[in-house]
Formats: C-alpha cells, sequence, structure tokens
C-alpha cells in the first residue's frame, strides 16, 4: 500500500508538531509520499518585501511577485529543509516541484472570468507516475510542494490537497494507494468546536445527510468532496486526522 | 562524455544572457550536468529583509537567516525557474539540492579559527554518484544548486564551483567527465582587460610560469587550482570560458 500523507501549513509552522509529524511519517513501512503546504512564511515574506496581497473573491492572486515567494518559499526552504529532516531520520527522501522530472504538469487557470495570476490546476492524466515509482524503487521518499509548471517554461501555484489527492488518483493505476489529509483537527467534527467529535467513517449515504442537517459544512466540503472523488478514481480510502496521531488510528476515513 | 556545466552568478542575474546558455545547454547531447550559481538575488533579498551582513576576513557568514534566504533562493526559485525553462527546450531535467537523494553531503566548515556559519564542504568520497548516473539513465538532466546538508538535519550553503568539480571528480569513477566553467569572460586571460587573450590550454608546467610572471593572479589561481585538483582525479578535462560561447569552442582548456 502506498501512503501519501498531506501535511498542512499549520503544522508547517509549528517546529514541534513538524518533527513529531515527520518522525511519524519516517516510520511508515513501504512506499510513501509526502505532500507539504505553505504555511505563513510566503505571506510574512509578501508582507516584508512590500508585495500587496491582491483578492478577488477572497481568494488571493498570484502575481509574478508572489509566485517568486511561493517557489522560494515552498520549493526552496520547507522542501529542503523537510527532506534534510527526514534523511536524518533515516528516510531517504527527495524533494520535488511538480516541474522536477516533469513529475505534475498543470494547466495555468483561465483568465476569464476571473484573473487568479499564475495559479494552475493539475493535469491528472499527465502526472509523471513512473519516474514517481522508480524513485521510490530506488528506496526514495518524494517530497512534494504544490509548485508546479505548465511545460512551456512556467511555474504555477497549485493548491497542496488537489496535489495530493491528484497524486492519489494517478499512483491508484501503479499501485493500491492510501491517502491522509493532517491537519490541526480530530477528522471531520460533527461539533466544530468539539475535537472529540470526530466521526469515525463516512459513506457517500451519511455524507449527503450530514451535509443536509448542517453537520458537515463550510471549510469542510471541499475537503470532503476531493475525498469522495479520489474513492471514486481508485484510492482505496481517504483518512482525514490530527497530525499529532498520523500512526495512532483515529481520524475520519472515507471510502 | 558527461559534460558538467557550472553556470556563474553574473549569467543567472542575465535574463537574456541565460535563455541563451540554456539553450545551449539543452543542445549538448548525452549526459549532462548543470550547477548553478547564486547571483545578486539573495544579497538584494536579505538586504530587504534588513539581514545584517556579517564579512569576515572579506567572506561572508552564514547565519541561521542567511542560510533561509540562499535555501529559498538556490534551491528553491532559481532551481525551479532553470528547470521549468530546460522543460520547455525538451531537456527534461530535475532540480535538486546536495540533500535531495543524499547526493552531496557535507561537512560544516569548523567554527574555529573562523566561525562562517552554516557553510558546508562537500565530502567527495559520499557523493551518491549510483542516484545521479539512476537519474541520467531515466533521461533526466540534474540541475544542481549549492545547498548542501549535513546528513543530520541541517542544510548547508557550499560554494558552487567546489560543488561542480566535487560532482566531476566523483562522476569521473563511472564515466569520462569533462567540466565546463561558464562566467563572464573569454577564458583564463594574458591580460585581464582584453577578453581577445585568452589562453587556449594551460598545462601544469605553463600554469607555473605564468603565476610566476604574474600572468594569472587573484580571484582566478582558485579556479585555476581546482580545475588542476580536478585533473589529477580523473577529470578529463577541464575549461573555462564565455557562457555565451558553450557549444562555440574557444575558452581555456586544462589538461
Amino acid at each position: 500500500m502506498l501512503n501519501i500523507v498531506k501535511v498542512g501549513g499549520n503544522v508547517i509552522d509549528d517546529e514541534a508538531q513538524l518533527a513529531q509529524l515527520l518522525k511519524d511519517f519516517s516510520a511508515i513501512r513501504g512506499f510513501k509520499i509526502l505532500v507539504h503546504g505553505g504555511g505563513k512564511l510566503a505571506t510574512k515574506l509578501c508582507d516584508a518585501l512590500h508585495i500587496p496581497t491582491q483578492m478577488v473573491e477572497g481568494r488571493r492572486v498570484t502575481d509574478a511577485e508572489t509566485l517568486k515567494v511561493t517557489s522560494m518559499v515552498y520549493a526552496g526552504w520547507i522542501s529542503k529543509s523537510i527532506v534534510a529532516k527526514l534523511h536524518a531520520l533515516g528516510c531517504q527522501s527527495i524533494g520535488l516541484s511538480g516541474a522536477d522530472g516533469n513529475a505534475i504538469p498543470a494547466v495555468r487557470r483561465s483568465p476569464t472570468p476571473i484573473d487568479y495570476g499564475f495559479v494552475g490546476d493539475v493535469s491528472l492524466v499527465q502526472i509523471n507516475t513512473r519516474f514517481i515509482q522508480t524513485l521510490m524503487e530506488q528506496g526514495l521518499t518524494p517530497v512534494f510542494s504544490a509548485i508546479t509548471h505548465d511545460t512551456h517554461g512556467t511555474l504555477l501555484n497549485s493548491n497542496a490537497d488537489s496535489v495530493a489527492s491528484s497524486l492519489a488518483i494517478a499512483m491508484s493505476d501503479l499501485m493500491p494507494t492510501r491517502l491522509v489529509f493532517c491537519f490541526e483537527k480530530n477528522g471531520v467534527l460533527r461539533d466544530p468546536g468539539n475535537d472529540a467529535t470526530a466521526i469515525p467513517e463516512i459513506t457517500r449515504e451519511l455524507y449527503e445527510e450530514y451535509k443536509a442537517e448542517g453537520i458537515i459544512s463550510g471549510g469542510m466540503i471541499p475537503k470532503v468532496d476531493s475525498a469522495f472523488k479520489a474513492i471514486a478514481h481508485g484510492v482505496k480510502e481517504v483518512i482525514i486526522k490530527h497530525a499529532k496521531a498520523l500512526n495512532a488510528g483515529g481520524g475520519t476515513t472515507i471510502r
């Protein structure tokens, strides 16, 4: 079973929590891939460099300067720091953007009706699964940032959740794959304020019920939607859980 | 013949010159590796972030914040931009730091008598040549920044010329290797002010003569010294030449 673990920005920002997560991750046997988000460093850096934040309909626009910053932070410092730490834990790893080995090509999002700038949506069918498999067969663990490219010379900023689920779907063609989203909550919660209320398992039927009742709402909906999409495309299971409990059971399983 | 091309910071900083260099580089047949320097972006970023420059005996100290900036700039933006551009030129490439795949382990320089901070000297015998060869056999061209690691979890800043010559020496165990230093002059010049005076070939005997006569002096001495070291350790030839003339002959050959 290939384990693809997505770790969110809140964990990246917390040195102790990241260290624990990397320790747990390195203990996973067999093939594994880490996909990391960005955390607050890119925003801090944009602020320090006086790069104005442009928001359109609540979403940040990636202009040329912002692309430079996100490429530096995600594919540079965060990627290479994680790789160095994993090596120290005995996990032979390699930090990759989607441009490296043409691993994850993307398509720049259409500038109409809204131009989000250098933002790319992953080209699922073009993921270079053979390259990723060959690295793993050499004993290397890929560590992916969500920086991709358009194959015509331009880097693009992609969504890390989408990179993780696209990778999981694509790799499912080659081997059974589990996708784990690690974040700062115990799973999909019945009561968002109570971390003891994680729903152990969500089926498609239950999901429709929970949405209708308002139990699952807001920002959790795209996450669960993408989990069901992954399942529908061959991923064995998707688990949404706390980063502190990577190897400890619990969380919400979507099958 | 494996061609290892080192491209200096002045070329990285000049968009048109870099584009031409990458076009020429992608036209080289057979196995090839690009090693890139940093250019001025890291210094600009340190200035913008008010990270003070500490110099000891004329050399910059890499403190924790400077390491973060150099990792971001060299292993992030510059590395991934070059990779994206090479893919657009049909050259399947992969951007690597020395931490990735444990390709280039380094040893942190002793803090006595002078503490240069997070600066690492490449561990020549530990270079993961098998990993690099396997990537090339898969049709991938490695693109190396001079960010390395100590294998205990810490990234280090290394000298890009040293990374290139260490790689050339290590790879010579596996295949005949040529090392090309591309920079902003036509080679080792008889008259530093006259670009038409490149010395076509330097033997060990001629080198001693030129040094005694003061024809080769200053910053050129460490470059030529490292070229002779590479030759002494099995590299077939070392060429020092202008970045504009990568595939056009000329320059200074050291055998």
